[in-house]
């Protein structure tokens, strides 16, 4: 079992307690609730909240061992998984589900100069980044083009939307709660799409509401413009102007994490993710599954690719797991088809959208309790729950606190 | 004001909603609660439970400014702070509140390889550096000399005690709850101290009950062993015994923060600290104040210096702020006089000691009570309070989840 993320956890869990010896193995000692990351970026919530450790989950399991470490290749001939420092697990059957990174698309700057948000390291880092930036604003106002600080986000997809609209609450608390001398005129939260609506995996109208209501609270939304680079200072677009930037934050899509499913010698798809049969093994390897985001899996089988979503991999990593039981049984595997539940995002403070497979989007109040609802029963652990409702209710009632602290990389600190 | 900690933030306090323009300089944007401190790094705590944003604290003060960023230098004749960057603040009055460094008392290899529990920062590297130790010893557990991991606490004061303590309660969570494959036998946590007694600051009943509830609980106490050596492998004892250890803790002693201390051209007594006057401040300047552990505080005029405790550094810095306001108003200054409102110390669950100034030293289930409470009164801010409570109780009931994650400074995500 390669990786700890929602397809991991699902195959994982399907497994627990079987006659097979599982192990899981991630980089991380952690699995991370991606959905909130956005909010560890703004300061919103604290890494622990929206992070588990993969031992406790498994705590209770006697036939799953974790083993943290890094995968540096997969032998599928020799059923090896290779890791860095050249340990070696063998296997029987095996579930890759290695994940995503940012996609970049080739756009000259974008992978020196823009901030992913991908990973919990990339959160922190960012967070870092904003408040330092607002900082600096402060002790230096003219050292800023604008005289205040300008952040882009790159695509207006969920994570952009939801990205933009906490930015505009962070950069509300640190003005008028915290003090901080910036002229709230000038700041400006920049949201940019290539794309001529936002959220564009919902119903047009859920578009048009996201964008009513974000730029109701001042954040500037730019839809059908491309950018064509990222410079350290900013981001040029494709009409040739240049807007000066304090941080540019990349929202625009992810692809497969690179390293590990290029090591697969299989067929890839768009977004190098790797093709699969209709049942999620690689073609000639049966017993080797690839699901999540790392696997471009089929809507139904024979069908198109399904998005990268969270549903999509917890899905298709439950799927794998019932299929190695089916196999372990002796029995034939079966095809996946996924089953949409809907999808959400949230704008901000009592604004959010939600929409079902069917029926009307939610918007609004509703639509952002709802949204606050499934976010808290997905979360794994009471203790996080708990401290996950506890930051959002004080930042919901307006109250000050919370956790925008400069914990940074290279500490200065004797 | 220089320095956001207990000292600085006192002087703050007192001088919020006067006829005066105070700037808080500190390269922090946060202040710490040093008292627990050794939570985050035993990942009972997450950071953001034992900080707080100085902006947050002062945020409806107008009188009051935040400046981020860190002191280089001091010019006492031209009243002038000056900041890294060449920023240049000028100063009426000035109080210098910079805290301390740990001390390693010029012990070989001590600076480079044992860790501190000083900073928020020295706690989270020790907490990635503590759990990443584990997760190997799960794996290779044949690189450890003793089959598990060995950890060495230098220092048998309140801070050496509290995470001794800790220790073995987050050993024995990894391998009960997390099943860890480490062998409880094996592991062992030492807790080394030159003295012939624990807890010296306390009456001599504090230190037994200690050595016997911490023996009782698995660490080994060492008293009347001095550390003449420290490596990256472990630390030599004075009589030439080599203990391997994966990780040194340093629990010794603190000094002052020396760099900046150290720019004021005035005689510094025992550890470095800064000697001052009856009332506070420098010789031949009584414009400036040195307070907090920076600050050799006599006891009382013409007495003994004060240990470096909380409480002194939020008397001291109380007493600077007052002071100034006394000046202003053209009075005297008052000589500065400690009160000793008593110690604590806590040892785990339900095991705490605390002594007042007068009657019986508190130990036990009640001794613990006291500890919580009072760390929860002192602790700013209610969202803290609130999820200590909540991370606190979560341990104490034993249920699984907590902050057990290892999000290290140098992360190798793409």
């Amino acid at each position: 079992m390669i990786g700890g993320g929602f397809a991991g956890l699902a195959a994982t869990r399907r497994l627990g307690g079987h006659a097979i010896e599982v192990t899981l193995v991630d980089q991380h000692n952690f699995h991370t609730f991606l959905p909130l990351l956005y909010q560890v970026a703004t300061a919103g919530l604290e890494p622990a909240d929206v992070a588990y450790p993969v031992r406790t989950i498994f705590g209770r399991e006697p036939n799953v061992r974790f083993r943290h470490g890094q995968v540096s290749s997969i032998d599928t001939d020799e059923h090896r998984v290779v890791l860095a420092g050249d340990d070696v697990l063998t296997y029987d059957h095996l579930v890759v589900a290695s994940g995503a990174a940012a996609q970049f698309f080739g756009i000259t700057g974008a992978a020196e100069h823009a901030r992913p948000l991908y990973t919990l390291g990339d959160a922190r880092r960012l967070r870092n980044h904003l408040l330092a930036t607002l900082e600096s604003a402060d002790s230096h106002p003219e050292s800023f083009d604008a005289g205040a600080p300008v952040f882009v986000v790159v695509g207006a997809g969920a994570t952009g939307v939801e990205t933009a609209g906490a930015l505009v609450e962070l950069l509300d608390i640190c003005i008028r709660r915290d003090g901080l001398r910036i002229d709230p005129e000038r700041s400006r939260v920049v949201l940019v799409d290539t794309g001529d609506r936002a959220l564009p995996a919902f119903r047009p109208e859920a578009g048009r509401y996201a964008v009513k209501t974000l730029t109701s609270r001042g954040v500037e939304i730019r839809l059908g413009t491309s950018v064509i680079e990222v410079t350290p200072d900013g981001v040029r677009f494709a009409d040739g102007e240049f807007l000066p930037a304090a941080a540019v934050i990349w929202a625009a899509g992810v692809t497969v994490d690179g390293t590990l499913a290029a090591t697969l010698r299989t067929p890839h798809g768009r977004g190098g993710r790797v093709l699969v049969e209709d049942d999620l093994s690689l073609a000639g390897h049966p017993e080797v599954f690839v699901v999540g985001d790392a696997a471009a899996v089929p809507l139904r089988p024979g069908g198109e690719t399904c998005p990268q979503l969270a549903q999509v991999a917890i899905q298709s990593g439950d799927h794998a797991g019932r299929q190695i039981l089916r196999r372990m049984a002796g029995a034939e595997t079966e095809p996946f088809t996924y089953r949409d539940k809907g999808v959400m995002a949230t704008i901000g403070r009592r604004a959010g959208v939600t929409q079902l497979r069917r029926g009307p989007v939610i918007s609004g109040t509703p639509g952002w309790f709802a949204w606050l609802g499934l976010h808290l029963v997905y979360l794994i652990g009471y203790r996080n729950r708990l401290t996950v409702l506890v930051n959002w209710f004080w930042r919901y009632l307006d109250w000050p606190s919370g956790p925008r602290l400069i914990v940074a990389d290279a500490e200065t600190e004797p």
